[in-house]
């Protein structure tokens, strides 16, 4: 766990820069930083090198010449993760994947799109718009987070409710194992039942299975109409009730939860307005879209149930963006916050309102001053929470109550961040032994020396050197 | 491979007895008939022993006493697999999971239910509708196939088009792993972003990798409306020139392909009349559902493709009944014709008019007086390729041809039936080295000792006694 070179770091940058050129092997602490350190600032590492392969074939000499001479890498994307699992954890080789952008031309008739891991997903959704489709999956960092690194994570985002996370846009993709051999599934079939579902496996394994280089990706066709709504309800399970109506509605794009007292502090730390006249205890933001105009049978479904207390619609684009910036400034106002508790969980809809109060029961207990700011995707259970003005020293006990309480109610310590390092001492939490022991299996199995990504998702004896 | 007792067959079947009762124990070849024969009576094979567990823990304790004393296991579902994969291949014991065929209450908040592996198709089809929700997977064999070997092939049928094919419904399941542990994965939770995702891995690996036990399946709303046409078109890319007009409908359901050749031979062998009042050389059925009535925008979206040469529209019951009549007649028409050479493939649906016109050259060219029926759900590129009249000794050289001629067309050689037993030979025509090595990895990292259904997927060195 040295900045030093290791012994053989002159020969491997030699062998690395055959490969991609001298010019991609980055040797030097000050161009090395920017790849080092998690876009939030918390998690860091130093890298034996920095290499930046231009292609599959690249990736794959890489991961061979790394293996002759027993040094682990490290895969990252658009380095937007919040667990720290594409930065170094000291030693490794960081593999950057972001030369690999190229998109491919959209298949029309098939409704998908190869495109290469270092593509971001911004320049993805405009690649699909031009062909009048979308890719159903959007999150924040969009500008940055790229597909190889989404494919990784299992990224979720605010459209997961009606189109499934990045897994379901996954038809196919591209990997380098450990060995260096390729597998290739980029035949967009959507029915190809010939063995095991690797892409669906690497989905999700943060880069420790294998490199992901490519990905074939479903595309879903834009829908012309679009409208939003935020929904003022009188309590938790009030929220729940109108949500259950929503569901047959076809057009259901989004449905996102917040509450009063966070959504107070938003408007007045980020300064917005409300566009509902009076305060409700919780808040539903409920998109649809569809080839029709989907305000008359959203405003029927909430017309309809005795839950709604209140409805603000925005139909043009001022009034969408109105109703999703309170949604979003949620996220800015994390930040401002300083200190934080910030976990993102996920648990059964039916478990929801218990244990909001008991989340708020253990926040008053043990940090009175703190504040908790929840907020979520409610279609999918996922709720981010977050404790503002948490000392420091007292930020890992909260963090171990909490998620101990969320595994008590059902939930999961993780919905779309992964686990990284971050989370790993929590995996049993929601895993059996039996559990663990067979992913093991398939790690081992994959990469029997430890080769890609040591002591993400799995804690003990990692290290950058290989078995 | 024999029919007699295997040494200590006595020893493990009083263990068994043990476990599940002497009654839950076959040793009798009468009893054992059904369960050694698929339901085409194609694949056959001995099973040193049939045992029916009641519940996990009870496949838990088989699992560990077949495996103390070295023996192999077969699960089994609905028997009706079409590819031998759930029939012994001689000397193993037949665990049939038929007994685990509880359905637990429908969750209708989150919108899914959890079943034991051995429920049917349709009992779980009718529990969900009696919560007014669907299973969104549907097919012919729904009475006797049970949801384990559904997730155990990766089921698909007519509705993949919208919903996707059985791994997009499965939301976790439980499973006993070759050393009787159990991972449990039943929270329902949409997003749950812990480690690898063993229910999707387990999705498709036949058996191979763990015996599924129970599944939590996600519903999905039961829409009111439902429209069904036959549309008529002048050739198969004008077909898709329609097909790709009609997928922006959020209410497509399904979209199948028929030829007027084979359409002929079964309306003649069926006794079916067209609602169409001429002849077309291809025709769509096309489903629309939705919570209104789909029929206007489907007819809108039809009566602007000029592609369309007529329209016949069954909006009632028996409307809709007697157009899918004719597409249901094509499975039956294959087992009055006798000997077929029949295949389910799945292939590019850009590729799909070039290989329709060479398979039928190369039919024509091999066997003259053959016929071929092809027919498929076209919405997913998947074909089924039927040839009537080969002789026996000819079907596997045009087996052979016609399965190349798919992978040189991007195609794969198992849409929605498996690989088995009967096309283990081929799976190297859809995955390169490095894909079979990768999958042999996981398979012998989760199964060292070849105990799970030794000789399907992969074909060397299977054997009913362990490694």
């Amino acid at each position: 766990m040295s900045a030093l070179p290791a012994p053989g770091c002159d020969d491997l940058a030699a062998s690395l820069a055959a490969v991609v050129g001298a010019e991609h092997v980055l040797a030097d602490p000050e161009l090395r930083a920017s790849y080092e350190v998690d876009c939030v600032g918390v998690r860091r590492g130093d890298a034996l090198l920095v290499v930046r392969p231009a292609d599959t074939a690249e990736v794959a000499a890489v991961v061979v010449a790394c293996r002759e001479v027993g040094v682990a890498l490290v895969p990252q994307g658009g380095n937007t993760g919040l667990t720290g699992g594409g930065v170094p954890r000291g030693g490794e080789v960081l593999l950057s994947l972001r030369r690999l952008d190229r998109i491919e031309p959209v298949d029309v008739d098939a409704g998908q799109v190869t495109v290469g891991a270092g593509a971001t997903l911004a320049a993805v959704q405009a690649a699909a718009l031009a062909s009048d489709m979308e890719l159903a999956v959007d999150l924040g960092a969009r500008d940055q987070a790229t597909i190889g690194g989404m494919v990784g994570t299992n990224a979720g985002g605010t459209r997961v409710l009606r189109h499934g996370s990045m897994r379901a846009q996954v038809v196919g993709l591209e990997a380098v194992l450990a060995d260096g051999g390729v597998v290739e599934r980029l035949s967009g079939l959507l029915k190809d039942n010939v063995g095991y579902d690797l892409p669906g496996l690497l989905c999700g394994s943060e880069g420790t299975l294998a490199v992901v280089t490519r990905v074939r990706l479903r595309l879903v066709p834009r829908l012309s109409h679009r409208v939003t709504a935020l929904v003022g309800v009188g309590n938790t399970s009030d929220a729940l009730a109108v949500l259950r109506r929503l569901r047959p509605l076809a057009s259901l794009d989004a449905a996102e939860i917040m509450w009063d007292d966070a959504l107070a502090l938003v408007q007045e730390r980020v300064g917005l307005r409300s566009p509902l006249a009076g305060r409700h205890a919780v808040y539903l933001l409920v998109e649809c879209t569809a080839m029709h105009d989907p305000t008359d049978e959203l405003a029927q479904v909430l017309g309809a149930c005795s839950a709604v207390e209140d409805v603000a619609v925005g139909q043009d684009a001022a009034g969408r963006a109105a109703i999703w910036a309170l949604r979003h400034g949620h996220a800015e106002s994390v930040v401002i916050g300083g200190n934080t508790v910030k976990l993102d969980v996920t648990l059964p809809l039916g478990r929801l309102a218990a244990f909001e109060s008991r989340l708020r029961a253990v926040c008053a207990r043990r940090e009175p001053d703190a504040v908790p700011l929840l907020f979520g995707h409610v279609g999918d259970g996922n709720l981010h929470v977050n404790v503002l003005g948490v000392p420091p020293e007292r930020t890992g006990e909260l963090t171990d109550e909490v998620l101990t309480l969320f595994a008590a109610h059902g939930g999961s310590i993780s919905a779309e961040h992964g686990i990284g390092v971050a989370k790993r001492a929590y995996v049993r939490l929601g895993r059996s032994a039996a559990d663990v022991e067979a992913m093991r299996a398939i790690k081992h199995g994959l990469d029997p020396r430890g080769m890609l990504n040591p002591g993400v998702i799995f804690a003990e004896n990692h290290s950058s050197k290989l078995r």
